[in-house]
Order: C-alpha cells, then structure tokens, then sequence
C-alpha cells in the first residue's frame, strides 16, 4: 500500500519535536511537509526548531513553510514555562542549514490540497489551528480534498492545562477551531482525556536514551525536561505526551479508543474561552462531529514511539 | 454542645427526601425549617413532598415553607425523567396533614436569618440556588448571619448531567448561583465529582431495606428507582447518591475531602450555560472563594447513612 | 371616573421628585405608594429622599417603601455626578418626619397588586427595575394583576447615556430589565428618544419657578442643577426632564407617539450590557413585546407639568 | 501632485458600482486594484459584477481579484432583495471580457501592500471586511503599509440596517470587523448615520441620467431601483447612498465632518451581533481608534459625483 500524505501543522514545541520524528520515522506516512504556526513560542521559532528537528534526523529535504504569526482574532499567548525560551526544552540542537520554503504555510496547504490525489491528505494539527482555519475560510475548495483532520487539542473530563476549561491548542485560538470544528471535515481529537494516560515515566525515558542515537538522545532530554512540570502539578509519575499520539493514531489506531460526539468551541464567554464542549453522554441533539479519543494502550504506544525511533 | 441551626433548601426529589431524613435523624443538628424550590419538580409538587417526607419521618411539625416557583431569569427546567412525575420516584407515600407555613420562603430565610444568633445559621441548598440568592439580593444584611452554605451542585472533571457542561441544580438557576457564589459567604461545594463516588450499589440499597422501618423501606424504594438511571448510562454498579452528602458532610466532614479554589459560574455562554468553572490547578489569579469536595470515603458514607436511618 | 391606582418605583434622584410631585398634583392618579430602589444613589438616600418629596408637597400621608439595595447580579453603580450625592440636586429640602414604611418595598409590591380590584395596578419604574423583577419572580401570580407597566429607561437611536450602548436605568440592573420585558406584561417605555426631545429650556425651568411654590421652587432648582450637565454635553437648550414622562403620558397619552416593538434587553456582552435593542424596523420575527415612545409634544408637555406643580 | 494608490475592496453591490466608477473617474486617485468578497451577492456574482462596471467605463485594464467566499466564522448571509438577484439591480451590463485575476485577492493584497512606497496604500473597502482581516492575519507585517482604511459600515444613532443593531457589512462579518477595528491601522468610518443623509432623490438620480453617457445611465437606473425600498422604508424622498461616500471622502474630505471616537464591534451576542459600538460621548477610557464620520454636505456630494460621472 501507498504511504498515505500527511501534512503536521505544529509550533514545535518538545512534544511536537517528537512527533514530527515519529513521522519521518514511519515508512506507513509521506509527509508531504511541515507547516508552522504561533504557539508555543513565536512563529520565527517555530520555523527554525521544525528545521532543527528534520535536520537531526537527516532529513533536511523535508519541506518547512511558515504560516500565521498570530491567531485569527485574539493576542498570541505564549508557553515558554513548558517548552523553554527556545521552545525545545534547552535542547542544544545546532542551527539549521536547510532553508524555510519561501511559501505562506496558508497558501502551501490550499495548493497541496488542490493539488490532492483521490486519495486526499490528511491534516494533523499539533498545534493551534490558525493555519488550517485561515486556509479553509481562504479556499473553501479544499474541504473535499481533506480526507480527515486528527488533531491533538481540546479536553473535557481532564479540564483545561491553560484555563480552568481549555487546554492550550484551542484557547490560543478558538476562532481557529471553531472554524474547523464546523468545517464538516471528518476529524478525530487527542483531548488531554488521552494524552494524560500517555505518561513519560523516568523508564519510558530510560527507553529512549538508551537508543543512543542523536535523535534519541535529544528526544529524552526534550520528554526530561518538558514532562517535569506537569509530573509535579498532577503528582504522577511522569508528564503526558501530548502530540505524538496524532502520529501514533495514524499508525496503530486500535492503540486508541473513543466515541463520536457532538463538540462546540467555547467563544462566547471568557471564562471558558477555547473550551472543547464535549456531548459525551449525548445530552444535545447536536451531531456528531467528531471522534473523540479518551483511552490508549499507553504501553503499547510507548512500545511504538521506541522501535519507530530506534529507526532514526 | 448545642445542635448547629440549619435549613435545608430542596426541591424533592428522591435524594432530597433522603437527605432531610438524615438531618432529621441527626441530634447534632437543627433543622430549622425546610424551604422548597422549583427545579426537580415544580414547586407545588416540590412543597408537598417536602410534608410527605416530614409526616413519614413523624416529624409533622419542622415547618416547611413554599419559595419561588421559577429561577430568576431562565425558564423552569424539570427533571421528572429522574424523579418521576410526582418527583419522588413513584413512591406511595401518603398525603400529607401537616400544612405549609404561609409565609413565603424567601421571606422566612430572610427573617430566621436576621434573628440569628452569634453562631449564623448554616444553609444547606440542595437545589436551584434561587431562594438563597432571592434572600441575598433582596436583604444583604443577612450574609453575615450566614455561617456557611454547603451546597449540591456543580460539577468539574466529573462534567455536567444536565448538558455537556452543567450539572441539574446549577443549570436551572445559573443566575442564582452567581449570586451565591460572589456573595462571599464561606461555601463548600457537593459536586457530581464527589456524588459520583457515592455509588447506590444493590448491597447498600439492600442494607437501608433491611432496616424495615417506613421511612427505610421508602428509601430504599427511592434509591432503586432514581439510581437506575445513571447506574446503566455511566455502566456502575449503581447510581450516584447526590444531596445527602450535604448533611453528611456537617455530621462527619472527615469523611470528605477537597480543596479551596476559585468557582465562577458561567451565565454569559449558552453552550456552556451554568457550568460551574472550577480553576482546581490554580491558573488563574482569581479568588478561591468556594471549597470543592472531590473525595468521599463511600463505605463511610453508607454506613453513617443506614445508621442514622435506623434510628427513625 | 374613579382615579387610576399607581405605584412609582423610584430612586430619587430629582427627575424621580418632579414625576413624584406630578403624580401627587393629578386627580386623575391615585397614588398607593412609593417604593424606592438604589439607583441615581444608595437605597438609604432614594428612601429618604421619596420622603423628603412627599412631604414638601404636604403628603406626609403617602407610603413609602424601601426595596432592594443592589441590582440582582451586578455591583450597583450609582450617578451622584448627576443628581449630586444627595440625589436631589443639592436642593436644601428639610429632613423627614413621615416615616419609612416597614415591609419591604418588594413584599409590599406583592401584597398590593394579589389585593388589586379588577382593574389592576400600573406600575411606574423611574428607576432601575430590581424592585419590579424581584416581585415577578417572588410571586408570579401578580403578573394578572398588573394592569402595565409605563417605565422610564433605555434608549435606541439616541444611544446610551451611561456607556456607549446604554442608558443608566436599565445599565445597572439588566438583569432585572429582562425579567420585565419578557414578562408578557402591557409595557410602555420612555426611552432617550423621547426624553431627549423635553428639554428644560430657561424659560421653562423660568415658568416652573414663577409658581413661587415651595415645591416649585425646588422643583425649578432641581431642573437648573440637573440639566446643566447634559445641556453642555448635547449642546442644547437645556437638559433633558425624563421621568416625569412617565406620569404626563398616564395624564395625557396623546402627547406622545411610538410604535409596538420588539425589545429585548442585552444581558450576554458587556459592550453592550443594558442594552435595549429596539427592532423599529421590523427586520426580526420577534413578538411586539413594548410600546416604544419616540415622540412627544414637549410644549405642551412642559404646560401640563407647570399647570399642575401651580396646584401643589 | 501623484495620485493616491489605492484599492477597493468590494461585493458589489449597486452602490459599489457607482464608488468604483466615481474612483475610475478621479485622477486623483491611482485604483491599483479591485478585491472582491461575498456579501451582497455570492463571490461569482461580485468578481464578475467588479468587471462588467470596469467595461462599461471602458477600463478593462483595471485588475480585478476574486477573495474570500465565505466569513472568517459566520455563515455568509447576502441582501439580493436590495441588489437584485444580479447584485447590479437587474441592470442590463454586458457580460465583461476582462479576464479575472488568477492571484487570491488576500495574496494580492498582501504583495501590494508589501511592495507599497513609503505613502503607503489606502485600502477602500465597501463590502464586509473578510478580505481585509485575512490579509492581516496572514501577513501583519502589511499594517504599516497601510495609509489608512476608509470603510462604509455601521452605524450608531442611526441603528442598524440588517439587525435592529447591525449594519450590513458589519453583520456579515464581525469578527473581520473585529480584526480591522483593533489592527491599529488609521481608521475612518462612513457608518449609516452619514450615508443616510445622501439621498438619492428623484432630481439627484435625474441629474445622473441626464449626462446620458452609458455609465451614467446604468448609475442612474441602480439609484432608482436600489433606493426605491429604503425611501419607502424611512420615508424619506430617496434611498440613501452608501459606498461612494468612501471614495467621495478622498476627493474632497471637507465635504464630510465627523469625530475621532472608539468603536469596538460586538461579537459576544447574537442579539447585538456585528454591532459598532461608538463611544460618541466618550463615556468609556477606551482609545480613540477610528474617525467616525456623521455629517455630510450632500448637496456638495451629489454635485461632485455628478460631475465625476460626466467625465467617464
């Protein structure tokens, strides 16, 4: 079988690191590019840790765009506290030689999709969805060619990480994901109702480290120092790994189970600004519009992420 | 040392029933009197059944007092799918003898408030805020005779039950319960996070049934019929048993835990609509102005609920 | 004919006393009290001040009842920069000796209107509607009873006199404002539209004050201190008299002109919080909820206010 | 002097027709491009509208560029019972041989601007502001090569055209307004309350048709048909006419006053949606960010329009 066109949409962002190696990492994807967006740190450091992340890989051919600087209405909001100034974890990865493509990532993904097989492309958005959002309000013509959107955000029963009620992909900009939210597009969510079952326990690291490889070595260092905080905030033994669990849906989805919901973005009210509304028990009559995933075989994902990047 | 006043706020409703009959079998406390609500049932139901759970108990004479028959601004939800038509799960209890007082409940909490002494009185709101925040707003001078208000509503991680994000008391009355929750009274608060610990599973109902006095077997008539609901939509091994926490909660609050943070009520957002916004991790720089139960000792619980009840 | 029973709920406030002063100057009006509400000042100032009014005008006799000392969910934000931090203008009235009635102006708003003939009670807010809500809501067996409500607040065309969008009135208890326009009560409202369109020119401030009255005097005193501010800020002749068209249109609804709209009050953005958005044009589905007024006949206006204040 | 670069962004749209020809007849004024968005009618209609009014001037070499087709997050509403079904109120205009522009109007936008001088380019829109906002979302670096915005839409003392609130343009798409509103770009407005003191009377659309040139002719025949419903609808001699006050405002400023006010626009409620809320009175501390224009010499601006169409 055909690998199957992936684009990822990121702010790398430790954890998005991660899962874009994931993805080089994995013949079952061609990743046809990586687009940036505003996020976890600004978009001019996104755009260059997204080439420092393919470049230690040895993958400096793969395709770097730089999207929206800011989101669709509201001011950025940053989230250095997690990622480091650098937006790595401190990770002393050289500068990047490969260059960023001279394309808007707005209007590379509005050309890609144009440009789709039968087959479509599927979106995976690791960070907020400014980028994905502006490109369908700019081309509506895409929608069609999207064969799904799997997207890492949201939270329901686990809260927000950002607000009391939002986790930060989708508080950054709710616009954003309002707008994909109601795109029609078939679309699957990795809320923090899953990713906090995905935890980095000081084995799991161990496992990584003890790949050795640059990528490797890096990766550990990245999930050491991004899961620290959250570790001591939830008293567990060790942070969520958020966006992965994209990636690793794509490759082993029964690792992953959920249910079809109804879900509304909160961009009414400020106090609950970006809230992911999930009809988990079916209280509306609202439609289902998206699968939301609240477990994981968190072994076995952690199983997967290891042998893939052994592979690095 | 003297029983602590208090007064119980309901709209019976089966867990509001057992509820009273706990504070009725409790020398510790004195129940003052019981004002009733709109909200599971309309109010006239609500009234009566509020008589039919005194007479049961023999306690014709607690003065029971009719409040407001609709929430300040939203029209009246009910919730006979729960409680059934007559609001107390079928259960052929008689007609009640003993009258309703004629003064009306807002009034009659206005004035047993200011005629409090030194101690306050405890309110115990185990329904639509709308006759505390009717009180409040109409005599302000009583909030410093109120000694504390513990309450059962809400709802955080556990979500809401009512609609995606709200939970039944507070969805009926949101505005209320922004008064109550900004009035700065000291306020713990019984959500469906805790309630939903407190599980009606068939060797509790059974052991309230072996008591086999009226009000027991009456009880248990209730919390078989109420709890089978949730018990088969959450796949339990029985229904959450939400209001007597509340009086459990004065008799033995070690049984309970939780901790201060701040709750906002959300009114501004119709999808989001009397969620109660709980900022658990503290990032927000708001006020904590309520303590959320979230932990219960369930076996604890039951056992302090079937003691008491045997003693009816 | 028999005199139209009256209730003024008020917050004096010097247009409050000049609508006060010609309620009590007209036969045709049978006054059955005075409720005072915090508004243009705290509740204690609006109490005494009704009092103050009543008694300069040798009504000694009138009821008057205190109400509700805050909006139902917002702060209370008062306007002592217009009617001084008397509420009257700095008019050097003697203090009280008629005493402030004891129940509750809400209770007795009730009382009054369950014990109301066949005919019913019109009810005459001037000031913000908390009074009026709080009773619909505490006892909604009076709406029958009410036979309108002719009200003094809210403004379309000519915006808000508080924030951008709108007027004080209804800015400081919006809340109560919805729960009266969605009463289904006979309302009419004196927007700015029209009061803004009876303006207190020098000569008619002059003609008030040749009467030579003690309660003309005042009056006219009150009318030169009250209207300076808005005379400048609108560049106009004089400032606008707005409560007492409330009464006038009661005397002699042929001065005035509107047109049966649907209004409905903004509760959900603090942009426009308070908000009366009048559909003038028809261009919603919404029912005619209120008769707007928008045009008056402010000479002769102005000659029924004068001729009657000569009778005081 | 070098005449002034500038672009209309437009739906047009009858009343766009005629600001494109009275820009098409200015040399002050340098039209580097026309931008079309859907709003009047749907994007097809509006691109090819654009270049049937560039032929029939004779200006086939006018570059025009089809935009966005839908709002940034609301669901497009059009106004064909104003514009015709055409969007040109069923004038006849051939079908146009121009070409459009291959390039998207947002990319367009962007380029320009970031090739502009150092004047920079003033940007015309006439249509909802979806093209506008994108161009800023995408590229921000654009804002300081933008001279100024002057815009047709909203409306304050004289209501709303859509909604009892909104203005159509607005309405359409608030949360581009919204961008633009807080972009920091020099802003002037030419809301309802201006344009709705340039009346199309009998005479002045006579006067138009009297020039007997095809362009004047068709200019004419819009007039007629556009304004018919607004006379009827307010009562006035004529229908106003909007959008050739923007253009109108760049040839001869003089003949239009206004001041310099802030304006936020309302997308927390339905009931206010797409709202400017003009703080006319200065009764809040939020910056003065847009010139809002309120009086207009129309007798001046239906001379120079006649006499700018004389020369096409």
């Amino acid at each position: 079988m055909a690998p199957r066109p992936i684009i990822i949409d990121s702010d790398p962002g430790t954890d998005d690191a991660i899962a874009i190696w994931l993805a080089l990492a994995s013949p079952e994807l061609d990743l046809l590019g990586v687009t940036t967006v505003a996020g976890n740190v600004p978009l001019a450091l996104t755009s260059k840790n997204a080439r420092k992340v393919c470049e230690l890989a040895g993958r400096g051919d793969v395709k770097v765009f730089a999207g929206c600087s800011r989101p669709m209405l509201r001011p950025l909001v940053t989230a250095e506290s997690f990622h480091g100034h650098d937006g790595l974890g401190h990770a002393p990865l050289p500068e990047p030689d490969m260059p960023l493509q001279p394309q808007h990532a707005v209007d590379w993904l509005v050309d890609s999709l144009m440009a789709a097989g039968d087959q479509g492309v599927t979106l995976c958005p690791i960070g907020p969805l400014t980028n994905i959002a502006m490109a369908i309000v700019k081309e509506p013509g895409i929608l069609p060619r999207i064969r799904e959107i799997v997207l890492m955000g949201g939270g329901f029963f686990a809260g927000g990480n950002t607000t009391p009620a939002a986790e930060f992909n989708i508080h950054v900009d709710p616009h954003a994901a309002q707008v994909v939210f109601t795109s029609g597009v078939p679309l699957t969510m990795m809320p923090l109702d899953v990713t906090h079952k995905a935890l980095m326990t000081a084995e799991r690291i161990a496992a990584v480290r003890a790949l050795e490889t640059p990528v490797a070595k890096a990766a550990a260092g990245m999930m050491a120092s991004y899961g620290a905080h959250d570790a001591e905030k939830y008293a567990r033994d060790g942070g969520p790994l958020h966006d992965p669990c994209v990636i690793a849906y794509l490759l082993e989805p029964a690792i992953f189970s959920g249910r079809d919901c109804n879900v509304r973005i909160e961009t009414a009210s400020e106090a609950t600004m970006g809230m992911t509304v999930v009809d988990w028990w079916g209280s509306t009559e609202e439609p289902r519009n998206c699968r939301v995933i609240d477990e994981i075989d968190d072994d076995r994902f952690f199983k997967l992420l290891t042998e893939r990047l052994a592979a690095l």
